[in-house]
């Protein structure tokens, strides 16, 4: 059966994460529901990694086979057609037979969003985390720049053991290590970007490592104690969950 | 008694428009609550104007009186606090005492957004109107230039008898007739924005203008057939109104 690649963009906010639930409204359930509206086939499209309710993609991607011949244009005109304007399919592509959305991935890219002005606009108010106190841009970047590298992320997963590898992909292994190539905060207007960019995430772990970096730019910790924090394995070593709404699915490598 | 004036910025989405109605959210009915919450007074603030539900505000501006002294600032962030993060008071001034946020306007702004782009990414699509036909934009220019000057706008206003006069303001006689001052289209990047104003706006009128220039850019009709559509004074003459979510309430002159 032809194996299939979209790339998507959604708005989270409404949406009670990627993963279907039963009698809740998910990206990947409104996903299956367009592809069945369109196709009459019922599959359960495979995204790269789940995102939590509120959090939102730029770019996220999901595979899954069709039996029937569709050209790639009509798919991805039929889908945008049947699926809410929160959720648009950027492109739709044939993919080789053994492409896994979140088997094959080489690397992800996440952003995470903080408006520093004094009045976030309405329309900005679903996409950052408005934060208003003083903050130390400077030791963000230091206690950024000290999670590149391979490391055990364990102070940093969700600490429901159950869902703390629940992000991983079978390019890193299986357990909490994973490698960050980049990790770094830039400033552009109102808004404080870090963009980190990694083989793997656990769960929770890019919102648990901005509740650390506000934690040092408002000088509550040192940037150096990111090491200690890493060190320590311990999810209550680190600072709290920073709010979904702020994180973005940047892009998926394959 | 010492009466203000606040400027509101608001994401209409979510709300069934400016005016209190019970058992539904509206921006005047939250507004009123924030204002009770704070000051403990119970007043209804007046708005320049209704705002239909869907329709949005950078900068609406309501009037009210209130028997605490408290100075600006603090109302100003104390409001913001209790407030949604869909409204926002943009500021907070003690205003004169014969200052009334409607029967003061000496002109409204508004501007209206369609999105040209083929696929509407997910943050705009509650702030655009998508229209992916082919558009004459020169056409819709013309048509937009004839409603400039003094006109009856019988034919652009709603053809509710009730409701057809409920957003104008005393600054316009009290009928059908209106003054634009000007009424052109400006292209950015994949958007497509109307900007009008003018003195008083008839109810669903920008949005009625907006579904007849569209009819001009879709060459059903000829940008001139706009003359004869005024002089009908008939809501039929006129194109389909536009939706809610591409108007923007832009300012207020007072």
């Amino acid at each position: 059966m032809p194996n299939w690649k979209l790339t998507l963009a959604y708005d989270g906010t409404g949406f009670h994460g990627w993963q279907v639930q039963p009698g809740h409204l998910t990206i990947q359930g409104e996903l299956a529901a367009a592809i069945e509206r369109v196709t009459g086939e019922s599959v359960l499209p495979q995204g790269s990694g789940r995102t939590d309710a509120g959090v939102h993609a730029l770019a996220q991607v999901a595979s899954f086979e069709l039996a029937a011949p569709i050209p790639p244009s009509n798919l991805h005109r039929a889908l945008n057609r049947a699926l809410p304007s929160s959720i648009r399919v950027l492109s739709a592509e044939h993919a080789q037979p053994d492409f896994h959305a979140r088997h094959s991935v080489l690397a992800k890219t996440y952003e995470y969003r903080i408006f520093r002005g004094e009045i976030c606009p309405p329309w900005l108010a679903r996409y950052v985390y408005a934060l208003n106190w003083p903050l130390e841009v400077e030791k963000m970047q230091l206690a950024a720049a000290l999670v590149t590298g391979e490391h055990d992320f364990t102070s940093f997963a969700a600490a429901d053991p159950d869902l703390s590898t629940r992000q991983s992909g079978p390019a890193a292994p299986p357990n909490n290590v994973r490698t960050i190539y980049s990790s770094s905060w830039t400033e552009e207007e109102s808004l404080l970007i870090y963009t980190v960019r990694g083989n793997g995430f656990l769960h929770h772990m890019v919102r648990n490592l901005i509740g650390t970096f506000i934690d040092a730019g408002r000088e509550h910790i040192a940037p150096e104690d990111v090491q200690t924090i890493l060190e320590r394995r311990s999810r209550p070593a680190a600072g709290p969950t920073a709010p979904a709404r702020g994180l973005f699915l940047y892009s998926v490598e394959y």
